[in-house]
């Protein structure tokens, strides 16, 4: 397939090492499907005759039932899916299937399949998050009145909702859904026509084919469309942006699912038991989502690391673009719709949550406020006020709701009674309705923008 | 400064490893523009008077300058920019200097003070990025005729032109460009007014302070704008993205400049020389730029794996985002402005680049070419016909425009004398004519549009 | 200093991004203790006159004096701490000093520079080790029988001790240690007398140098010599394996100092407060332990990829090799005493520990071994009974050791009442007496051979 | 398989993020050697009885024969290979293979099973390196004389000789497999006993089981055996270090075959061709070597991120392990083996060699070092006569060697014709002595030296 040059084939060695199809085969819709629209280019700008374009396109369609029944073999003599369709068609259609390649290489062969599967992955990645985006909506609509402690340091801090903590995951998936769409648009224009890297003087009809593929157009440089991957670490990136948020979210399934956090049950349906301690019921699907994310950030690593330093244009180092793309996208998947399950499932123990909301002294912060609302005081001085305050209660074993007006007093004597009117973790939670605040009516109105936006979507 | 529950201060170590002043205290003017925003629209509320408004914005004021003349100090019992500049600020003003932290928390100050730097980041990159692609074009005009070899694996594949493969950069830095500059539209919201995390009761104008910062408006959910960092992994995917492309211009450079090569002298402003071999000059400059994709890669994983597993909200790992974002942002711009200069003063050898072209059979596909166009060969047995030319000329250590008709003839009897048409490199390149082509007319139209497409930027 | 062939100084840029004096100067001690060595020997073999390398021995003695008092200047024209040493040499000296550079490149003298800083920061970082190994001997000792739920999933799994717990980090630094060491013992040979990467014709004696300097010998290829830089990614795969290690404890220190575990007090040398919320007390120091993982891997990362696809020998690329070690070295050297002084200050709260571990069905696991050692259940059966006593326990809301006799026999007719001697957690703990498990007798002895271990070390 | 106490099973999402069998698979020898070493000793130790013992041993050989003969099935409701080994026993043997499991969890099993799988990995990448070893040494001794140009920064230096340059590669190859043989001491002992996490109560003989598998003897902590994967890290670690020298040599095969180069020609064997252009004969192997070195760097940052922070004990994040560990494995060893096939069958040019070092100005140095040693000029001063002899030479279009006596006298009169004897390339690299110089005489010596080493190592 080299032309006659080559008195001696590849060592065995050297076959292995060479061969994609054990990996590209997984592109073969995306290689026929741009055959097609070549072929039928061809045809319409008289390159191939009339009769030639339909025998490929026919071939072209009869390679595809194939693999469709059959799977595509491995066949690592001829090296990757592209010789092999086209070794698949010339079988079929007899020497006329040589006509395909014409004004192609496989460069710009490549690099149009591979656009087309990665814009596909965005798709579907991006699909799987809005479903992800709805399980929150639904699960924080239900508790946008739950009570739970905020943290920081994985201390408790101040009192927020559970349906406000959910939708802080709802606005870190839209921007992951915002970013999977912006490297959808700059990635969607067609490298077809770029041949090997120079461009062809056959007179091709590149906007045809970028518009039977769904591009928007085509690419404006043969030597850049050939040589550059950035689309496909561009996917990586925002895989792995995804794929840490979803690591933070698993993070807290497994320290909620604690004993002693004991936040929430997690169904039968995504536990797991143990082989040799009966008791257990194990947040493995967490724990993966969690573990992926190292992954997924491997196959990023993987891929930058593999086209630093590559001159122009082709070098074959680029082959190894797919498996890592191919490997984050199975993994993600997988993530997005564990999580999914998860959420969608999961049982919040909101008691426990309460009630570790009112042990924490979680309304420090509120005191603090008050003192510069009620009584004018500096919020610094307010801060050691409430510190003393804190500490107190501490001492008493008590909380700091529960402390006397006279015990308050003796701290700071402009604190009067009014003041346990913001001390309780329902008026702290209440009261914060700055715009984008825990307060439930604020997660309300949250919620239901956010649910706005996703019938704007039209989903 | 954390109230009066502690007994104890810090050790040594402790107070080493928890500081960030060392670092943020780059961010003081990014910390002193968000106080400013802040206490003025304190001020407006009514949550601060009038006064002290006015006497914090002008202490404020007199920080900066100090800042500005004398440096930040060094002051690691302050810990960061936040609690020294607020410090600076009781010294001068006394303690209405308390009062500038109401409603505020440093959780919201950091995330903001951080959103303006990395965004005068994105500024900074986009627009040296423009400066570069500005140098490109020029070069690439001087150029859009002059011949070299196209490379696929290093080796000789086809002639394109000087002018064509600039512009292939052109295109990955305008992706790059686009890419930080969707980064910028994302991340530009304001967090002030989530306080700690869970949002305020004082009666904030979230609206006002976003949009004296500059910021589209407020962000949506103050859980998620305490907790992430994804605009710096943005920011870091966008700088690799680039540093990588810069890389690979940087090799070429490398290998360009070559004694094999000699396709580019680099100027003695570019050059470096040897403490021992006085007969070098080292494109020092190129290989840093190659180098530095590594380091700036380094800092993209440095912060993912620092994210990764965090619940909400923060955390004080999240402290570790600012080094490598600073790193990352000293070292992009430093690649920028070197390969801008490079570009600029770059003396490049045409006539070596001439000559490679000419003897590597580079026209080799032209032959296949012309024997489908005008003989009707399929593409692939076209291809077979001049593997035999090939191998016909090397035996003969000929190039392939001096093979003699009979001699290719003998080849395949269909070729004939309008042959010699398409065999030259002059001949191969005019007639790449297909959207994105080598083609000088199709080179020359790609630089009016890029040209267009920068005024049209205004700059 | 490059010879007389450039007629143009560099540019600014490229004076900013070549130059290394502002990071290299870190190595001043090794650069001047390496220029003592070579011209002690060159004086001895004859190579510089003996009053040369008296004179020139007595001025580095100097310029070292010089820059232990006023610290190196940050000379960018003088590119690095080579030539900035030579130059203050020089003007010591006078000409004389121009023969210190004989049989000398600045790629044999950064290459042994750096070895020699690398080797001090694997000592430092073993001996920091060994410190730590104490801290939790020491508290192991203390805690040899105190009960704690061991987790696997975050879910109670068995009892253990949390004296055993501590000993796993034992091991693990253990092995961090001998990571170092191993990457000591083959980075021990001086590369000096390797010159610019061809060796060199003077007579030169490369033992006495590298004896001189605490090598073993000197390196046997001088194009590898200058080449190569796997010491210094050997010296970051040891460094971030530790971080790991140190980061899985950080995270357990985390979590442990939550409210609802609350299995530690940090005490408040080791704790920092909120500016907002006064009640905080936050584990920063673990936090930042965790995190820094991140940037230790990214150190590690960034030098990889640095050094990947680097023709020989010396690439200007490899001036990056030193960012990333002094930072992973700064970094590792924090976290390590950071964690020491946790370890040793923190009041491990043993009655919580306990009380989880009782309440979790922690000893299920010895259910099954008991039915499977007195009644010859086989394994998978035994588990099957014991998931049904988990089951009753729980819908009664008790304890497993608190069923009882009848609704255990009610279960399986085979369990007796000797099977309330194996369902408390002090009997579990003591039972697991195999080699390396949690019996208090085999910690102790864990103990004590880890410390005969350390002794033995002379340290 | 997790008891009695789940009502429902896991979703099909969670089955599939779940299954390890997919991966895990590949284990299956260790696993079931693993599980011989274990019952022979829980029959020994009287644990199970001789019979069940006998019958279980005997199953695990025809479950052996069966996986060798039909290769082992995709069973995902079995969960991992450990499972599905114990099933299939179960099928053959009935209720006694319900003993095998006795004192172990899968905890310790997988530990065990992996280390077994690393262990193996370890010592096939050990012997093919050693391979790759004797095909430098069999070439270098080959080219002990063949001079090239040695290049810095990729210009001409000084002349080297190209076994020199192979021997630099036989340097880092043979500190690659020390690392690999010290990960493997680190590694070898057994964490079999260990259990689930905190050992066992049953009367173990961890020894014996240590023995039968090959290890050194048995963990010393049940919690960290079951916890720590730092010897695949450490696997990774060694050979992410060895592809980076791989790297290295293959950018050089791609640089070299290079038209402009022409260093080195590939065999058929080690080439491939175009689709489209049939003059070409790329070097696709050692680009791909050159590549994989990212994918390896990759499979190294899953791992170091996957475990970073993980609690004790066991996760199921740990589960990622093998991917990237098994992938690492299969990629090095394609590349060891490709760079292996490349260096024995690669024909170097060495007149193409030899004509560009002649033309470099490579042997300047020799003629500053001719300055100070026979005119007693200070280095640094020679170095400066030198640059002016070189740009007299360029501004004549000659070598250095053809300046004339009166030419090189105007630039400095202590030149005389003496100086003629160290400016030919080979006069150069004769001069070269100095240990691990490049002089043909040390270059035998070093392989020779090497040899012997590897006749020691009895291979």
């Amino acid at each position: 397939m080299w032309g006659g040059r080559f008195a001696e084939g590849p060592s065995a060695v050297m076959r292995e090492i060479n061969a994609s199809i054990p990996f590209d085969k997984r592109m073969w819709r995306q290689d026929l499907r741009g055959s097609q629209a070549h072929v039928a280019m061809l045809g319409r700008q008289g390159i191939v005759s009339a009769e030639d374009a339909v025998r490929i396109a026919e071939g072209l369609a009869q390679v595809a039932a194939e693999f469709e029944a059959e799977g595509v073999p491995d066949d690592l003599a001829l090296e990757d899916i592209h010789m092999l369709a086209e070794a698949r068609l010339a079988d079929l259609i007899g020497p006329s299937a040589g006509r395909l390649h014409t004004a192609r290489s496989r460069n710009d062969q490549v690099a149009t399949d591979f656009r087309l599967w990665v814009r596909d992955a965005i798709d579907q990645a991006e699909a799987a998050l809005g479903v992800l985006q709805d399980a929150l909506l639904a699960r924080a609509e239900e508790h946008a009145e739950s009570v739970m402690p905020g943290f920081t340091h994985l201390q408790s801090a101040q009192p927020v909702t559970l349906g406000h903590h959910l939708m802080a995951y709802f606005e870190m998936f839209a921007r992951d859904r915002s970013r999977l769409a912006d490297a959808r648009v700059r990635m969607n224009l067609c490298p077809l026509g770029s041949a090997a890297l120079a461009g062809t003087g056959f007179p091709l009809d590149r906007d045809a084919t970028a518009a039977a593929l769904g591009f928007d157009g085509p690419t404006r440089n043969s030597l850049d469309s050939v040589s550059d991957r950035d689309f496909a670490i561009e996917y990586l990136t925002a895989a792995v942006q995804c794929s840490l948020h979803l690591s933070r979210l698993a993070e807290e399934f497994v320290i909620w699912a604690s004993q002693p956090f004991g936040f929430v049950s997690l169904s039968d349906q995504w536990s797991t038991g143990s082989s040799i301690m009966p008791q257990k019921r194990n947040p493995d699907a967490a724990e993966l989502v969690r573990g992926h994310s190292g992954r997924i950030a491997g196959a990023l690593v993987s891929l930058m690391m593999t086209m630093k330093g590559l001159p122009l244009a082709y070098s074959k180092d680029m082959q190894d673009d797919k498996p890592p793309v191919f490997e984050a996208h199975d993994l993600l998947g997988l993530c997005i719709a564990a999580m999914t399950g998860m959420i969608e499932s999961a049982t919040f123990r909101t008691d426990r949550m309460r009630g570790l909301a009112e042990s924490g002294y979680a309304t420090a912060t509120d005191l603090a406020d008050w003192l510069v609302r009620e009584a004018g005081v500096p919020f610094r001085e307010a801060h050691h006020i409430t510190g003393r305050a804190v500490a107190a209660a501490e001492a008493q074993g008590t909380r700091l709701d529960q402390l006397s007006l006279d015990a308050l007093k003796e701290i700071d004597a402009r604190i009067d009674d009014r003041v346990y009117g913001v001390l309780s973790v329902d008026a702290s939670v209440n009261s914060r309705t700055s715009f984008g605040g825990t307060a439930p009516v604020r997660v309300r109105a949250a919620i239901a923008a956010a649910r706005k936006g996703r019938e704007e979507e039209g989903r």
